[in-house]
This record gives C-alpha cells, sequence and structure tokens, in this order.
C-alpha cells in the first residue's frame, strides 16, 4: 500500500495561501527563515515519517509495550525515531536558538506535529512529550535544570512526560496527594503515586524526565498548594554519571488502541530516595502546567485531526478502487458495476470526512499562527494573540477527537466489512483514535474550560476578539457572489451563538453555577461547528483566489474539492447548530434535576 | 463485577405496561401461553445468560476463533451453549408446536434474544443464525428437507447460516457468481466462493448448514436469478451418516471486535462435489431470503441495544463509586469529592445512553408486536401490521447501531481514562459495536430501502399506517398536561417529517433518482429520531399510568427515571431534526455535483 496519510498540497495550501506563513518571516524573530526553508523542512519531515515512522505502524500495534524486569520495552523502532527526530532538530523545532532549537514558527512545527502523527500517531508522541516537557523547563526552570536536562531532552536521548494524573485525581488535579519534602540540600523528596503516564518509562531513551506536580508539605489546600518538579528517572549525580532515582513502574496498562506508546503507573519514592528539582516558585506548579497542558491540547488535536487524515487516505484510496452496485438510474443488471466513489452516499461519507480534519486541520494551524503572533507582536498587542488562542484551545483540543472518531468510523463504514478486519488499517485508526477525547482534558472539562472560563473572562474580551475574527472574514466574503451568500450563513449562525451565550451567562445570574454549566459540553459542540464554518470560509476564500489566476488541472481540482468541502460543510454540518440552539436556550434543567437514584430500576 | 448488563424491570415494563405482551394470550395462537410462563421464560433465559454466556465474554474475545488442520476452532463454551440453548428450546422459541417449536410470541423471543445478545453478542450469535436459518427451511422448503435439517438446527446440534456475500458482491448481490448445475438427481453441485459468513463453521457443532443464494445454469441476469439452496458443510447420506459436501474453509477474518464468532471465507465446490438442495422455487431466492435478512435486521438492532445496555450497566456501577470533584457550586477544596454521578455532565452521558439503548429497545419490542399480530391476525388486518413491520424494519436495525456506537463511546467516557484500558469490559463493547452498521445491509443500504423502497410502496400505505400509529398515541398524551405538550412536540415533528418526505419525493421527479436519494442516510437518520421519540411518550404514558397507582418506592424511581429519560430525549435529542430537516430541503446537490477528481491533491 502507498503511504498516502497526509496532502502535503493541503499543508501548504493551508500554511501559505490561507494563513500566509511565510509572512512570518518578516518578523525579526523568525528572520532566519524563508519559504524555502519551511518547504525542506516540510519535506524532510514527510520523509522522516514515510520512511521511519509509517512502517511501523501496524507493529507497534500488534506489539505492544511491555514490562520486564522492572523496564518497559517498547518496540524496537522507537529508539532510532527518537534519536533522527532529536538530532533532526524536530524536539526543538520550534524553540529558541539560544537553547539549540531551529526558532522555526510555531505553525511550521505544528505541520510537521501533524505529519508524524498521521504517519504513525503513537510514534509521534515520544518527541511530542519531550518537547512539551522541555519547553517547560526552559520557560520556567533555573540555568542549571535547563542545561542538565533540556540539551539531552531535545537531542532525543531522554524523554520528557507530564506527570499530573494520581489513582484519586484524574480531572479534578486539586486533590493530588503525592508529596514533596525539602531535603536540605535544594532539592526535594517525592513520594506518591501517578497513573496512565503517557511515555512514562521505556528502553528507547537513556533516561526518562517527569514534569511532575506535587504538594510541599504545609502548602495550602486544593489548586493554589500545587508545585512543579523536574523528577528524573535516573538523576545526574556529582561524578557526570546516572543514578537510579527510586521510580518504580507498577504497570503498564492494556489498551484499546494508541498501543505503540506504553502508559503506565509510577510509584514514586518508595524507599524514600527520588529526588525531584523545584520549577519556578513553590505552589505555581499548576499556572506552569497549564503551558504545557496547552500546548499538549493543541497536539491532542493536531494527533487527532492527523489520524482522520490517514484514515480518509485509506478510505479514498479503497473507495477509488472497490467496484459493487450501479447508479440510481441504471437499469441493466449486466453493466459493469462502479467503483463506490461513484455513489453519492460514498461520496458523502468522504466528504464529511474531508470537512472534518481539513478543517479541524485549519483551526489548529490558526491557532499556532496566533501562538506565532503572540510570541513575536510588540507588547501592546499580545495579549489579544494569546486571548485568541486561549478561547479557541479548548474547541482545537475537542472538535478533532470529537468529530475524528465519527470520521474514521466512516472511513471505515466506506470499507464495508473489509474495514471491520485487520488487513486495512482503519480498525487500528479506530482504535487509536477513541483516546483524543479522553487525555489532556477529556471533552466535558473542555466545555467547562470554554463556558465557565475563557467566554467570560477579562469581561468577554476573548469571546469579542473572536467574533471580531470571525467578522472579518465575512467581510471579505462580500465580494464573491457565493461566499456572500455563505458569508451570511455564518452571520447568522454567529448570532445564534450570541444569543446562546447571552441566554446562558443569563443563567449564571438566574440559577447559579450548576444549570449554566450543565450543558457546557454542548456549547463547546456549538462553538466547534461554528468555528470550523469560519475555518471553511477561510479556505474556500484562498482557493477562490487561486482559481482566479492559472492553474493546472490538478490544482483546479484541488481547489475545486476545497469549494465542495466548504459547500459540504455548510449544507451538512453548520446546520447542527439549531438542533442545539433549542435545547441551549431550554430552561429545563432536565441533567440536574434527574435524581441519582432514577437510575435505579 | 456483578454481572448487570440489563434490566429485568425494564424489559418487564416494556412487554407489559408498554406493549401489554399479555393480551397476545388471547389469540388463538399463543392461547397456551399466559404472563407467569413468560416470566418464567425471562427468568430461566437471564440464569442462562448469567452463567453460561456472561462468564465467557472476555475470554471470548482474547481467544477468537482459529483455523486449524482446515476446522475452525472456537472457545470451548461455545458448543455446551448450543446445547444448552438449543435443547432448552430458544433456537426455536417462535417455532410452530408443529415443528417442536415453543410458539412463543415473537416479541418475547426478542426479549430473550435481547437478554442473550447484552451477556455476550457473540455467544448469542451461534443461536440468532441457526434459528434464522431454520424458519428459513421451515418457511419454504421440501417436507423432506425440513425433517432432515430442522430438528438437528433447533436443538443446537447444527448450526445455520446465512451464505449471501462473495468478493464482488456485497452489498449488491445482483452480482453473485457462486453457481447451481442440475446434477440429473434432484439436486444441484454448487460452486463459488462466499464471504464474511458468520459462524460459517465450528467445532462447537457437528454440522453446518449454509442459507446459501446462487444462480443456476441460464438463469436470467441480475436479482431475478438468484436462488436458494440449502448447502450443508456435511450432507447425510444414504446410510444415516454424514459426508463431507466440498466445502472448504480458506480463512478466519481478524476482526476489530465480535471475536467469539468465526467469519469465514468458503471455497464451495472445488472439487465438483458440493451438493446443494434448492429450497422453493428457482430463482426466487432473494425473496425468499428477504424474510431471513429481516428477521436478522431485527436481530441486530437487538444486538446493538444489548451491547449498549450492558456497556451503560458498566458506566453506571463506575459513575455511582467514582469520586471526583465537586459539585460547581462547592468552594471548600478540602470538602470530599462527590461521586461523578453527581455532576450533570455525566448524567447527561448516562441518560443519552439511557435514551438510545431503551428507546431502541421499545422500537424492537414494538416490531416484534407488529410480527405477533401480523401473524395472528384475521386476513384483512394482516398486511397492516406486515406494512408497519416493513417499514420501521430499517429504523429498528440502523438506530440502535448507528446511535449505538454513540451510546457505548459514552459509556466509555465515563470511565475517563480507565475505559480506554482492558481492566474494564467497555472498551470491548465498543470494539463489538462497531460491526452493526456493517451487517446485514450497511446504513447506506437501509436509507435506500426506507426512502426508495418502504416509504413509497403502495403509494405510501407504510408511511400512513406509520403516522397513524405516531398520531394515536399522541392522542392518548391529551388528557396528560406534560405528555400533552411533548405530544405537540412530536405532532410538530411529524409535521416536518411529512414535509420533507414531500420535499424529497418530490425530487424524485423534478431531480430523478440520484439527487432523490443522495441523502436517503440522512432521511433515515430524520425519520428514527422520530421513530424513538414517538416510542419514548409510549414509555412516558405507560410509566405515568403506573404512578397514579400504588407503587413500592423504588418503582417509583425507576417510573421517575423513564420520566426524565423521555425530557432528555425530547429536550436534547429531537431538536436535532431541525438541522437534518435543513439539509434535506435544500436543493444543492452537493455530494452527487461532487466530481469524484475533485478528491484528488
Amino acid at each position: 500500500m502507498a503511504a498516502k496519510f497526509v496532502s502535503e498540497r493541503n499543508l501548504k495550501f493551508l500554511l501559505y495561501d490561507v494563513f500566509d506563513a511565510a509572512a512570518l518571516t518578516r518578523r525579526p524573530y523568525y528572520r532566519m527563515h524563508n519559504r524555502k526553508t519551511f518547504d525542506m523542512v516540510l519535506n524532510e519531515t514527510l520523509r522522516i515519517a514515510r520512511d521511519l515512522m509509517w512502517p511501523c505502524l501496524e507493529e507497534m500495534d500488534r506489539h505492544p509495550p511491555e514490562l520486564v524486569d522492572m523496564q518497559v520495552r517498547v518496540h524496537p523502532a522507537v529508539k532510532p525515531i527518537m534519536r533522527e527526530v532529536g538530532q533532526g532538530g524536530w524536539i526543538g523545532a520550534s524553540f529558541p536558538s539560544q537553547f539549540d532549537g531551529e526558532q522555526l514558527p510555531v505553525s511550521v512545527a505544528s505541520a510537521c506535529r501533524f505529519i508524524f502523527f498521521a504517519a504513525n500517531y503513537s510514534a509521534g508522541v515520544y518527541p511530542e512529550l519531550t518537547s512539551g516537557a522541555a519547553r517547560l523547563i526552559v520557560s520556567f526552570a533555573s540555568q542549571d535544570l535547563i542545561d542538565t536536562y533540556v540539551p539531552k531532552m531535545l537531542d532525543g536521548a531522554w524523554q520528557g512526560t507530564m506527570a499530573l494524573t494520581e489513582p484519586a485525581a484524574g480531572s479534578s488535579l486539586a486533590d493530588i496527594t503525592t508529596t514533596a519534602v525539602p531535603s536540605g540540600n535544594g532539592d526535594y523528596r517525592i513520594q506518591g503515586q501517578k497513573i496512565f503516564i503517557s511515555a512514562g518509562d521505556h528502553d528507547g531513551v537513556e533516561n526518562v524526565v517527569h514534569l511532575m506536580l506535587a504538594k510541599i508539605e504545609g502548602a495550602p489546600p486544593g489548586v493554589k498548594g500545587i508545585s512543579l518538579f523536574v523528577v528524573p528517572k535516573k538523576r545526574p549525580d556529582a561524578r557526570g554519571g546516572l543514578v537510579d532515582n527510586d521510580i518504580t513502574v507498577s504497570q503498564v496498562y492494556h489498551k484499546l488502541g494508541y498501543r505503540g506508546t506504553p502508559i503506565v503507573e509510577l510509584s514514586i519514592g518508595d524507599k524514600g530516595d527520588c529526588h525531584g528539582y523545584l520549577v519556578g516558585e513553590p505552589h505555581k506548579g499548576l499556572i506552569y502546567m497549564f503551558q504545557m497542558m496547552n500546548e499538549a491540547r493543541i497536539g491532542v488535536g493536531l494527533g487527532a485531526a492527523a489520524i482522520a487524515s490517514a484514515a480518509y487516505y485509506a478510505a479514498l484510496d479503497y473507495a477509488r478502487e472497490r467496484p459493487q452496485g450501479r447508479k440510481p438510474a441504471a437499469k441493466d443488471p449486466l453493466a459493469p458495476p462502479v467503483p463506490i466513489i461513484e455513489h453519492a452516499d460514498v461520496k458523502r461519507m468522504l466528504l464529511f470526512q474531508r470537512a472534518v480534519f481539513e478543517g479541524a486541520l485549519s483551526l489548529l494551524l490558526q491557532c499556532s499562527v496566533y501562538a506565532d503572533k503572540a510570541l513575536t507582536a510588540e507588547a501592546p498587542d499580545k495579549p489579544k494573540w494569546d486571548l485568541l488562542l486561549d478561547i479557541l484551545t479548548p474547541i482545537a483540543k475537542s472538535y478533532p477527537s470529537e468529530m475524528g472518531i465519527h470520521a474514521v468510523s466512516q472511513a471505515l463504514q466506506c470499507f464495508g466489512g473489509y474495514g471491520y478486519c485487520e488487513d486495512f488499517p482503519v480498525e487500528q485508526y479506530y482504535r487509536d483514535m477513541r483516546i483524543h477525547p479522553i487525555h489532556e482534558g477529556t471533552t466535558g472539562i473542555q466545555g467547562l474550560d470554554l463556558l465557565g472560563r475563557k467566554v467570560r473572562m477579562q469581561d468577554g474580551r476573548a469571546y469579542t476578539l473572536f467574533t471580531e475574527e470571525v467578522a472579518e472574514t465575512i467581510t471579505a466574503c462580500r465580494d464573491d457572489e457565493d461566499l456572500a451568500a455563505r458569508g451570511r450563513q455564518l452571520e447568522e449562525a454567529m448570532a445564534l451563538l450570541d444569543q446562546v451565550t447571552r441566554h446562558l451567562t443569563g443563567s449564571m445570574t438566574a440559577q447559579g453555577p450548576e444549570v449554566f454549566l450543565a450543558d457546557a459540553t454542548l456549547y463547546l459542540d456549538f462553538f466547534g461547528i461554528v468555528t470550523i464554518a469560519w475555518q471553511w470560509l477561510l479556505q474556500a476564500l484562498a482557493a477562490k483566489r487561486a482559481l482566479a489566476g492559472k492553474t493546472s488541472r490538478s490544482q483546479t481540482s484541488f481547489y475545486k474539492g476545497k469549494l465542495y468541502t466548504c459547500a459540504y460543510f455548510f449544507g451538512y454540518e453548520l446546520p447542527k447548530i439549531k438542533g442545539l440552539a433549542v435545547r441551549l436556550q431550554d430552561d429545563d434543567p432536565v441533567t440536574v434535576a434527574m435524581n441519582p437514584d432514577y437510575f435505579n430500576d
């Protein structure tokens, strides 16, 4: 099978035609780059993805990590992948050059992460987590910690992790019980248990560096008493060697999918000899961690969109090859069957997938562009881009995760019975995808974050900025007859969003926080659909601009495909907000009023 | 873990309070039964499900069938299950007593199938297929074939199958190429290949009896040339023994889920010695097979609703036990966390699951009651019940299958990270469930069947009968204040369904069959939501009647749960038709117009 899991043309269309990433190189921080260097990076990323990650996609699933002699054994491909991706500069792709990073725009780095994830999600997670953990160190830790850990991490020699969750504290981090006791030598002794730690131990690297949340003895209760530590599996000793740091893997989880990455349970400091190194100030751990979490949430969105991309190309390939049935008007039973891509219902399933993952990818790059702008803006402009990124992060995490499940399910459906069999990769994609609404904050948590925090913060400033961005796109559509009509559709959708948002925030006053937040997940869904519609309009605008110039036959097909997918989204997906709006404006608090006892029978 | 996978109370509520199955015993055909015998059957079914099927649910998944020495080996539990279920009368539960059947109402038999499927879907499929195949024989085959095959099948000694699909003919049965050549002795020699044959071979039985579609030499092309044959794995010889009938298993598929049942590929008549026995008349095979397919489609619906039921009870159990987080209004970080069932979003996920699978089960029993009425009605009434069953079958197959996927996904979500791990059964349910939109006619095929055939047949007679049934329920709600409002909601929904249906049938004339049928899957979705809303209103009516009498505390909880779940369905699910109606009345034929080349990039 050809290794088609992403569209290079689509990535470049989004980066250059829609978001004008090349313009970023006019900013001083990115001036060492130009479109040519971006293209080289993308090509090299595609090569690594194709040659190193894709070939072991299935094998990493079939031979999941095992715990052998207290050590997690992963697929032998992990080691060369980490080494090549590290030494090739991907882990430090968007790190400043002072840390030996490539100082690439976040948007270009996001495109690279997407490519890796599409080739092999599990394989992409190892560098992804390492990059996030290292960034946390460079952002908030001492120079000493930076010098000790970051070069090894960016090099792919040491793995980074996020060690947050505990047996009694998943969605509710306030309840963590891992403790940190000052040793008197400036470091801490850590004791506790962490569960569901991705890449929490493995033999593809020389060491594992946990960015771990713990509570310092005597800290205030709740989230205000959480501190962040660097806690390595092996700690550097005075002679430049590495000694065991008293962390034991107590189990490797057996999972539905995403099997190429070990998810482990850790016992920390059983012998009282686990050294942890405080990052930044005490009790500010959660604030620091949010930086990594937000980056990780964009990463989850990229991973979800990427798996949907790979599933789509598998389904597309099959739909083109598989003959079955005839057109509804065909009467002759002896006429040869047509490839199933000729059937309207199959085209609908393909358009749906494309609408979802290309729409999602567009939003993820949009968020990355906001990150780039925040990073390079003059001081007064910075908050604007930060706020836009803030309000869109829960959507960029959840929309691809939730809708990606449906997209991969439709890809599987295109294969009929074969989709359910292990002979094709879609059944794996179906399993791999299901993790995304769970990790890095469940969909429910994202809904609470959006409605309970982001929409209302700074008196709705982020929300207003978002509506201004969308309005700008609508204005840009006015001169084009087709797109003007779509612009009006989006305008109506935004008006409905406004109406729903006002209704909900009103219910906060009238009925209190429980009723206000009860349908936050539906609100997230609504907000997501409107946001993706906006992204499709941006893509349609770019496609129209391109079609107005000189294009090759294959370019024309591509741009027309964009316009049809946009039409699909506005025709089939956007109307879903009408049903959601009914519920979101309904004052009957069904779920709040439902007594848990009524689930008895 | 307690073996809770179905609610006995709910089954009895539906059978007796909603559908008054006890009244069927006033009909002569069912007069040997009464509610007491029904209850005994249900209790015995629950016992077998709990003691025999449930305990091997996980093991049958972990140790899937293997092909060893040309023979499919299945889990050792299959043999005693088939024997006990056969000898206990379940395979022949709704067969007339003249064939040694129990002559139980279809509705009671459906409840039994649901119980088996909920305990262990794979285990339930063996008797399910055998029952369907045997019914086909008693309905259309000669007395000789009946005598030879049916007693062994109803006894659970021989497995029955449906052998339809071929490498080039799945959704399009017109294209099958398996041939049947008259031998001159009254039987036929069969040659060909069949794929995706469920329970197509295994060592849990003494023989396998395929109900197989093939084309007799010189038959007309297309569906009008398809005949039905009994083709056993081993054929009875003159001395009362069994001889090999030249059918080879060429592979066992490795599947995402539903792993306890072997799905196989068969090579038939490689040595020219496969004997097949014609059922009924030549070239009428597809008409006969439709009887089995319709029964099998109800079976798929039951299987899907059953898996969702089992997943729901697993999630409910977890939600009650798992403490995490606090209510939105709680301020004290030291207050103990609440069980997650206290959170509105978790209650929403549980209500969604319940709304889906209890609503679906209600529709499936509704269909079964129609089958009972058709079977026992006086001649002039019979077509009415047959037509109602006909029009609702595609919905009874698809709604549970499609929505069941979402329901199980929400069950998994209730578990957070644990749901993704093999420690809990939900990840298996998630995999098992995914087969349902594929087998026995994909969702796309069901949509075409509903809109292209069922809605329009006999000048819309079936559709009119359906609207009359719904109208009767709405009328029954008029005297109750709460339910009258819901009745009006359903009335509006039915008016919208009418409007959409008229629009679509109009497009058949205006734009031809391809555009008319392009969104048949969405129409199926719309029709399904309205149908389930109707079923929830029927349940709410029954719950209200019960609450008006004397009820125990636990009964009160149960009936109130029904009312809340109905409120959930009308508040959260029914509004979805608004978005669908927008698309279904939109004349832009996006998917038809989309040129397959535009998928290129």
